[in-house]
């Protein structure tokens, strides 16, 4: 804080997020030009990680996959719920994690901090080559989301992380690119837009703000942060987000949320499918 | 999702709320009773891992504890920016650790993501009997809460994660009880109150009535999250919070924080070095 550039004022935050931006995409291309983890950006992908944060979108996947639970899970400490379904898929070694239930209160463990943690820990255990964020999202009809639609972000940000002072605002917003794949969008039949990542299922009108801001067509409640500490750990990630509600729609989000909760996984499912069937072989620069 | 129990409607909530908290505080007394980490409850504590999130906040106790940088940090991933320091100081191990600054953005990595994924790498490394999230904090006035107070939270709560489905809006709430130290208490001077903990500096009106009903003293942007990760780890967590701006004042928050940021660090320092020098050559049971 002492430390702030005096010429860092507000005014100039839209060109700093810009550059902040850039600086982004130029790290996640060097991710994919350097070498990452046990693969270099030529060679073909051997293991992909797959963070789900509700087991109900989970379960599908790791039937499809053929994946098999660990059984002692000694991947991650003693005592935290994390699960983790491994397994081989064609020429791929799947590894899908997802949160587990929260302790106490039984609930999937949803949200910012449980993906984050799950992501790290999962990233440090089993040095993927690529991370894939899939799960359910709201989407905005006034940027042509509708129910059981399935998206590939382009961009994360949060919309839940407001801090009024320049520089650290930008820091909150979070935004940044996801790691680019032309040829999968140009094979697989998924829509493009910008994610938005908040703690909330509802939108409050600073959120609704925000998410405008974000320029988003969707919003989660883990994309960003599984994103963030990808990019820390410098794992190429991406996200694949089927949508349950409409946001801006005439129903409650938790009702519309839990009745196209089973239908939508369906979607989430098939898509998820058909990307990792492309990756399947493939380079991360071939993506 | 498919598997929430029917009987657990919204009313029953406020029940399965305080069953939730006893269970927490059970919880949280058996990591005094039963051995955590290297030392059990009635060993003399010899590790402690101090947790801040700001430079400014950090530096001063660095100094006061004769702590030296990692010249590596070899503790923490390659890439990370999270900086440790440690030493010996008195009968005593501290680690202190921070998030350190945004690699893009240069400023320090703030909230719940940040400060979780640095509680969690060095929990795993570092393996210490007790943590402690010191830093500043905004302050309720109509709580009693001044410039300058410092808190030792009794219980801390997120105000930003509302997930209005029944059991899943206690998980977003996520109260829990801080490691209870009644003699702490007794020797140092410190006021007692809850802490409730959101990703904004600002309060937004959704914010704010969640503050309420978490019957919050004080907000911050960090100790639910830490306190989240060290009860995952069952190692017991205590807070020390300084107030930098009165939140139910007439200052803008973010022009009051950074103007008495500098000055209630040292209020800080002074609380964090008495806390300590109490904890010197006590058990667990004896805090």
């Amino acid at each position: 804080m002492m430390a702030l550039p005096e010429e860092i004022a507000g005014e100039a935050a839209p060109d700093a997020m810009a550059a902040a931006e850039e600086e982004a995409a130029v790290a996640v291309k060097s991710v994919a030009e350097e070498t990452s983890g046990k693969t270099g950006g030529d060679r073909p992908i051997s293991t992909i990680l797959i963070v789900i944060a509700m087991q109900t979108e989970a379960l599908p996947l790791v039937a499809k996959f053929g994946l098999t639970e660990d059984a002692d899970g000694s991947v991650f400490p003693k005592g935290v719920p994390w699960v983790r379904y491994h397994g081989a898929y064609k020429g791929l070694h799947i590894d899908l994690v997802w949160p587990g239930k929260d302790i106490i209160l039984g609930v999937d463990s949803v949200g910012t901090v449980s993906s984050a943690l799950l992501t790290f820990a999962s990233i440090q255990a089993l040095k993927p080559d690529l991370v894939i964020n899939a799960g359910t999202a709201g989407g905005f009809k006034a940027k042509g989301a509708c129910i059981r639609d399935v998206y590939l972000p382009s961009h994360v940000a949060f919309h839940d992380r407001r801090i009024p002072i320049p520089v650290f605002d930008l820091y909150g917003i979070g935004s940044r690119q996801t790691f680019s794949t032309p040829n999968l969008l140009k094979e697989v039949n998924l829509k493009v837009g910008r994610l938005s990542t908040g703690n909330s299922l509802d939108m409050s009108p600073q959120d609704e703000a925000s998410i405008l801001a974000n320029d988003a067509t969707i919003k989660d409640m883990e994309g960003a942060a599984v994103a963030y500490v990808a990019d820390l750990l410098s794992v190429p990630a991406i996200c694949v987000k089927a949508v349950t509600d409409i946001v801006d729609g005439d129903k409650p989000t938790a009702e519309e949320f839990m009745q196209n909760l089973i239908a939508v996984t369906a979607a989430l499912d098939q898509a998820v499918t058909e990307v990792v069937d492309f990756i399947n072989g493939k380079s991360l620069y071939e993506l």
